[in-house]
């Protein structure tokens, strides 16, 4: 049994925030006592504040609903309050990098879902399966900016899950990946609220998502970096290439793989014995959220789909399948995660707990 | 003024059988006297014929109404009817070669959209603006099999279209293309009817569609080859590999393509120029059905899309875009074509109309 | 604590089955130890016969999928092993009236899926909200037919629950109803699988069900009826009439009312009160499927919907809102409910529940 | 042969206005020459106002590319230019009413897609298949006024065209309606744009349009009306309840109505002979936009159906299907129609061709 600690949730009225609350709601963990947002709603209880634009399938958590909201950019209201604050602001990025960094500076471990940090040296990007020990910075953080138990860790962005974790895993089993080639065919969800208008996506897809390339072809090197100096050092040795599209489905990222191992390929057998076998340290540690198994190879020749595949471990499991040989690469498959769970507050809440078991919350 | 030759479409009442009367509706050079199908629409008229399972969204052509429909396995039907048929048979594949080969034998020219010859080595797989110069084979492949006036080409998969005719303007202005890992999405027509279940299609997409792969992958080799000995030999030079998904889209298919070149690559402006200044024969030859420009480049970031762009040049242009570096390979873009008009019936019409111009109807 | 008895489904295979098989997993009263399908999934273990057609979101429960399948044609095969058959066999409907029958008239007690013996006179069509008395006339059925321990009740058509449980609370509040129309949006899955092409219902509607709306109208009337003579007598007192259409909408069922009270009728806020308070007996009996509330009036403007409401009360529950004066009639309003839970194999299981409780299974 | 007659769009930039630009391109009595909008459009040309925001499926008409986008506001800019004006400005009701008006007394025609004006006594609600004699009020309105040369007009809710024609029809015949009820289904388009979020439409339908059902059953009664004293006086004999829907479908809103006759009922057959014959004063004019025939009545069952009908004469014509008789009421049909071309900006248009063929541009 653990101690529950108190969190709070700043730019809590938002999709991102909305979620975050929809996850934390029971948590065996965290108790959520404090939320944020704009002026706007500061001063109104939660449930007034959203009424009208809660896009959650359940309704507000009854005891969520009577909090006061504060205003997010008054820190001190926070103070005293709750020990860590998942951060899902909707601001400037300037505006963000300066507000994430205040929260920490006064003492709270900040676990954000924005992007505006994700480029930041001494700032790791997490995915708890795979980069656990990036958490070995945070004494080097802590030292470099003045900050005593304040720290600061982000998510990377949604589209990356499906296949990060799959590579990661064939990495790890000594089988380090040259080159990937993927195109993604991402769900509405992704874009938060309003996201694209139904006139664009009834019988239609969007070949194009600003931005979203460049964070599907960047982000997994600071994923697979090391920590050298003080600062994580991006990974040299792979080369990603993402094509990502938005399609007309709810929530669910699919994402088509081609890779090219740098040595020798496993056989495909062993491609399924590794996925299937994968684990790491969420799942060694029980975190609350890791899902066990947290890759899931399924052999129909028709999976992963989304509105089949994306609640498995409670949309926080990947799940892959047609592996395949490629015919110009080695091989090819196609990777499939829960974007708003997994690939959003989800993946944070599990680095959350990771933070927690690792002793990172005292 | 062309003076118009008699055709006949057999295995008139399917979907694609539509589409060939749909799209040979006031055709300039083509009159439809001859429909055929099974032996259950024999004796009917062809309204009655397709009652309750007409799919085209406009009414079916008057003039087609009330011709009685023959059983297309009874070939001396059509005999002193018609001088060419466009083949839209659904039967198995033996049964199919057999047919496709027995109305070459009595004097037609056989336009298929069926797979069971691409293979054939002696029967050219067309696309107009690619290989006319495949149909110098036929005199060839009458030779060998004793076909005194018939003859038989076959359009390849609706798959390849988006991708093929603008790798083709490359290869033709110098840049010979290695290799091309391609992630199509699929509309759910190019499943013929019924096709995939709502059920499985809403708010979801499907990562495989039987067969489609291989297809993609192989029919290009034939398109590109060369004639030598009474075959068409394959292309060895290219790779592809193919991820075929189905997307809830109902005409038009996308093609997300990274490409590397041979020897040296064109800048990015040289490539957007080949592509807006490529014609081919079948413009130069002005076919009816070829459409000028056959390859249209769009500008903006989020084009092509289906719904804007699958009818672009009544749905025979091929509408590509995004043209952008690739981490891995050269180059990526995106293509989108028509799959029911392009990518089949349409593509065969032109295929027809190029046996006109280049004199194999006399 | 009940003592749990042993079931069977038969038509397991189907797509009524299937659901009948997720519902009944973990079920605290019943053990499902028989499965029957066609003669050709006869002999295998239930996986391998629905192998490529499971078409449940969660895999196949893995203590169901070892259980070898009979023929449901052959009765023998149950006897001795359960008490209680679900039946949802996809025959003509000759054939499900005697094979329903047969069960019975070996001792089984049978809750049909099928609208076979929706119209026979002594067989009640149950919604247990409404009118579990009708169970009443088991002893008569038993003896008018010279059955011992059997039995055979029906569930009526998926489309009638969200607007037959809100009027019936009002009638039993003592607002009889003279008229209703009623238009109704269907989800794609009552149509069972296939059901309609994704081509029919991607960008459209298609505004005719076959033999829905006849069912929507007089299902009702035999449900509201009375027991006289060993039969159930329709009700004669209501009007109803239904346009039925399909939507691009995966599961659940929309229904937009207008009603006229026989006599008076009750101020809007009353009507609200009456549903929100509305209980029967399957909440009295505490049936494990009966969701409390029943009935849950929403306040927002834009409710219910289909993605956001179909799962209230693990799917059983009905969700109205927009209750508002009606121009022509006396009021509107708008249900939803979950066609394959509460409008199928739900129903089904609570009917079954009822029959328990209710001491019909001794 | 008509002399053409110069007309302006403001407004342009939205979605109805390119809609209006869409439908004035090759229009045989209109030339589009000013086009205007808001200030932030002012003074670029029409292809750069409206970049990255054109939603037509095809792309921005050459002739209207170089066009400068004048000020909507500053009314003189218009004087000489042109002599009729499209209105689809966006702004808040008084200054639409405000500016409309102003347009009018400067002298020109102004045909309005906005609400503001629909309940002005003196302005008529036009569906010229309708109520072409409401324009008599013109001189009326000239007069009470103080206008010369201008006039107001403005066009109804795009929800009800529809069930109105065919309504209309019926009453024409000699057979009055007393009440009608009657559920929509309505496109996306309907909203303008963005319009509805996807995420809010995926597997999902939305029973609540804001303003649209009063809309739906208030502004029949004074199309139906009569003029006296110089205001257009509400039909008072027909009542009139709808419930609209949001369903995801692009275009095209159809409507399930059940109707009861004020006197004696025509047969089922007389019923469809009225609409299959009807024709109006568009068609004896022989409007350009006129559709021949205006009604349409489908045979099959499962027609009208948004993808399939909504083109029916150039979008312009009503299709009815599914008469049959109505439990409740006399007669149950289906009608639909294309929401953004009859229901919007077509619509105007014809009722500018009907100001023109009557004399009034003169």
């Amino acid at each position: 049994m653990v101690n529950k600690i108190k969190v709070g949730v700043i730019g809590a009225t938002g999709m991102i925030g909305q979620n975050y609350l929809r996850l934390l709601y029971n948590h065996p963990w965290f108790d959520v006592v404090f939320l944020a947002a704009s002026p706007n709603s500061a001063g109104k209880k939660y449930a007034d504040a959203v009424a009208g634009r809660w896009h959650m399938e359940n309704d507000i958590p009854a005891e969520f609903r009577d909090i006061i909201v504060e205003d997010a950019g008054k820190v001190d209201k926070a103070v005293g309050k709750c020990r860590l604050v998942f951060s899902a602001v909707e601001m400037d990025k300037k505006a963000i990098l300066a507000l994430e960094e205040e929260y920490a500076a006064k003492g709270f471990a900040v676990v954000s879902n924005n992007s505006a940090h994700r480029h930041t040296a001494d700032v790791p990007v997490m995915v708890p399966e795979i980069n656990d020990s990036h958490l070995d910075i945070i004494p080097q953080q802590r030292k470099q900016r003045g900050w005593k138990q304040g720290l600061l860790v982000v998510k990377p962005n949604c589209s990356i899950q499906s296949y990060m974790i799959p590579l990661y895993a064939l990495i790890k089993a000594g089988y380090p990946v040259d080159k990937m080639i993927v195109t993604t065919l991402q769900a509405v969800s992704g874009a938060g609220y309003p996201g694209p208008a139904s006139i664009d996506l009834i019988d239609n897809i969007n070949p194009y998502i600003g931005g979203e390339e460049e964070k599907s072809e960047v982000e997994p090197l600071k994923i697979l970096g090391k920590i050298a100096g003080g600062k994580v050092i991006n990974d040299g040795s792979i080369k990603i290439s993402a094509h990502c599209n938005r399609v007309p489905v709810s929530d669910g990222h699919t994402a088509c793989c081609s890779i090219k191992f740098a040595g020798k390929k496993p056989a495909m057998d062993e491609v399924i014995s590794i996925w299937r076998n994968f684990t790491a340290v969420p799942q060694e540690l029980k975190l609350p959220s890791a899902p066990v198994p947290p890759i899931i190879y399924r052999d129909e020749l028709d999976r992963p789909q989304p509105n089949k595949d994306r609640d498995a471990g409670n949309g926080m499991a990947i799940t892959v399948g047609r592996l395949r040989p490629c015919n110009v690469f080695d091989y090819r498959f196609v990777g499939l995660h829960h974007n708003t769970v997994r690939g959003a507050a989800g993946g944070a809440i599990l680095t959350a707990e990771l933070l927690m078991a690792k002793g990172y919350m005292k």
